[in-house]
């Protein structure tokens, strides 16, 4: 039972639903970072996503962002798991594990990347962009995890209900983002 | 330095302007969860962020949220400082206790908050929207203080720097929301 009371949806479209005023920004940011205009292949940045969701133990976002990831990756199922378990073993690119060794100290506190971190993604081939963007996606998803589990949403065990959705934003996106004027970008603090 | 080559801006103002793709969205959730309509205050919505920023070590983040909570308190900054040493025995409402009683325990991780800390807050008059924001608040730091440590960005010690830009934010917010067309909201994953 959630917390809260929120519509019945699964995950974080419950309270996205109860709160689209927070789900717009939200929403935008996962399209901009996940399938917006990168050098990293939409995959690699989901398989990101998935990863630091599965160190944070969120079931429901380990679970649809290892859908979509499969999804970009053919249907490669065993690709995820495998990146989830044991990355430094697994089949991909030695700059894609170094960008995973930054995921997951970003995921246990910004602090604890190391210059030597850094210089090990250069050393693969990684942009200051792809280093910015693994920082920020490990950093996100930390929040949508808390935000997910802190709210104690619904979060199906059926793994074909995360297989059909993935495979369905995999291909139509968070939200369509060319609609409309874009609002104003800010400063920051 | 800074891991990566960012713009000589302080904390999260040199990311936002290295990426402005993704500051976009950052910055509006920032506006509709800090500044936007709520029951909660703007002051004590900058005090569960600064809260929150103090338990995950980012000194800019801190700094800065908790000089815009002082610039919304008048000037108390001797109650920020009292909500990050010990809120329970702070000078704020009961219902601030409660609510920051859940953003330290989404500090450490979503699965941390529990039925009874709901009730608590709820008890002390805490509606959903409010356990909602609060939540989001908590986890959103979570991502803004990784953001600013994992790029190991330039955060200043000069308080007068903080007090300044922090009296600034308070009056003119993060990003102005009503220009331009609002873009789609999204339904999440």
């Amino acid at each position: 039972m959630p917390h809260i009371d929120l519509p019945n949806l699964p995950g974080i479209r419950g309270p996205m639903s109860f709160r689209p005023e927070t789900a717009r920004p939200l929403n935008q940011l996962a399209e901009v970072l996940l399938r917006g205009e990168s050098t990293l292949s939409r995959a690699d940045r989901e398989l990101i996503a998935t990863y630091v969701s599965s160190q944070n133990n969120c079931h429901y976002c380990q679970s649809i962002h290892g859908a979509i990831a499969a999804a970009h990756l053919g249907g490669d199922e065993e690709l995820v798991r495998a990146v989830k378990a044991d990355f430094e073993n697994a089949t991909v690119t030695p700059k894609i594990k170094s960008l995973l060794t930054i995921a997951g100290k970003v995921q246990k506190g910004g602090k604890n990347v190391l210059e030597e971190d850094i210089q090990a993604a250069r050393k693969e081939g990684a942009t200051d962009l792809e280093i910015h963007d693994t920082v920020l996606i490990a950093a996100a998803f930390c929040m949508f995890n808390r935000y997910v589990d802190g709210l104690g949403t619904w979060q199906p065990q059926d793994e074909a209900m995360y297989r059909d959705r993935g495979k369905m934003v995999a291909e139509k996106g968070y939200v369509a983002l060319n609609l409309g004027t874009p609002a104003p970008i800010g400063q920051g603090v």
